[in-house]
């Protein structure tokens, strides 16, 4: 099988990274959009405008299922995307809250959520939890994390302090969604801040999705994979390589 | 006369505030590509298409002068927008390094440039600070400082952390010039870090500059501002407000 994964930028490869180790698919063709990175500020239409212009790049290639790597396009354009689409089209926040529930955790659980503004904004993680039953759920938007990522700092006394400051009033979590592609590079920290707590990762709870649906390719050796960027595509594949190696 | 301002997104308002405090002219015309900001991680060649399709939008006003208030444009795409406008194109990298050399700091002081990466890896401030005398210039990316702008937060413990960060291992300046439009909303803060530095803030350098070179109205009573956005206005028109009243 022939996936195609979309992200606004590079944090997308974090999903990637997850697909190649579990050998899903016989091919990924990745593409950011570099060039117009960070959608998690900008608002539903131009997040919209932008989303169906990638699945016109897309359309190049002969794609078996596409999946949408960026909680804010998963949360925003995800059924604009489906709708235009002649392949599935695939969001992780139906996926994120699906591996949460598979943990069976007690309902009462306190969850908390953390992603760009406009993920935050849109409700979609909160609406689905609460389908499901869980009725604490706290949402904080954390946009210093990214580029604190993007800067190579994911540890440390600044990251101490933006932790303090975005979570030290919040109860205690049982588990937190890290609503934002890049975080899962900042998951020792967040994982040492929040003692016990399940983090879930968006790209290990796609390929729980993909195993159960059986939406994958057999006896896969290796997946090849193909990086298209809207800018720099140089810079997506150096940092592919120090992230995936 | 009718002057036009260009920034990436809106913290050219920095900018437009010393326009409208120094009543330069009748009316100001703001555009902010809030739908594509921040141009600062971007690569040359997107600056400059960007750039030009805001010359583009400029075309439907009558406007007698751009006064051009994003550092990393100016950096960049500055020489390609002048010779495609048919009016000046003014950038505030010039007009910055004026507004330091009319202070007659000794010719060996210590000049910090901080700025975008792009900024930063264009050398441009660098290079018109060696044309004039100055040999001991430093200059530092500092991306994290417009997030947190941005979040509002611009003193305090995050803030300390990250100026340790990117400054605690520098020679202490004489000088320090503030190479992004985001960064006089911490200039407190700056100052306070950097004790007796002078501080060059854009909005202030270009002010000068008109004035120097009369390209200002006479007798303003009150300028015009209108703004506009390549997405959402209205968060531009909330930030206008508090910024400039």
């Amino acid at each position: 099988m022939r996936v195609a994964v979309f992200d606004s930028g590079i944090g997308g490869l974090t999903v990637v990274k997850s697909l190649i180790s579990h050998k899903l698919f016989d091919e990924i063709i990745y593409y950011g959009d570099t060039a117009r990175v960070p959608y998690g500020s900008k608002d539903q239409n131009t997040i919209i405008r932008y989303s169906l212009e990638a699945l016109e790049f897309f359309n190049n290639f002969d794609v078996d299922m596409l999946i949408v790597a960026c909680n804010t396009v998963s949360a925003y354009a995800l059924s604009e995307m489906q709708s235009k689409a002649k392949y599935p089209v695939l969001g992780v926040i139906e996926s994120g809250v699906l591996s949460l529930v598979d943990q069976n955790l007690p309902k009462d659980s306190e969850i908390l959520v953390i992603g760009t503004k406009a993920t935050v904004e849109s409700k979609s993680y909160q609406n689905a939890l609460r389908l499901e039953g869980f009725d604490n759920v706290t949402a904080v938007a954390t946009p210093l994390l990214v580029p604190l990522v993007e800067e190579g700092i994911v540890n440390g006394k600044i990251v101490d302090e933006v932790f303090s400051h975005y979570f030290s009033t919040l109860k205690k979590p049982d588990a937190v969604i890290l609503g934002c592609t890049h975080y899962p590079m900042m998951s020792e920290a967040l994982q040492s801040y929040f003692g016990g707590a399940k983090l879930v990762h968006s790209g290990e709870a796609i390929v729980k999705w993909l195993k159960i649906n059986n939406h994958i390719s057999k006896n896969v050796q290796k997946s090849e994979l193909k990086l298209f960027a809207s800018e720099n595509v140089q810079n997506l594949k150096t940092v592919a390589s120090r992230w995936i190696g």
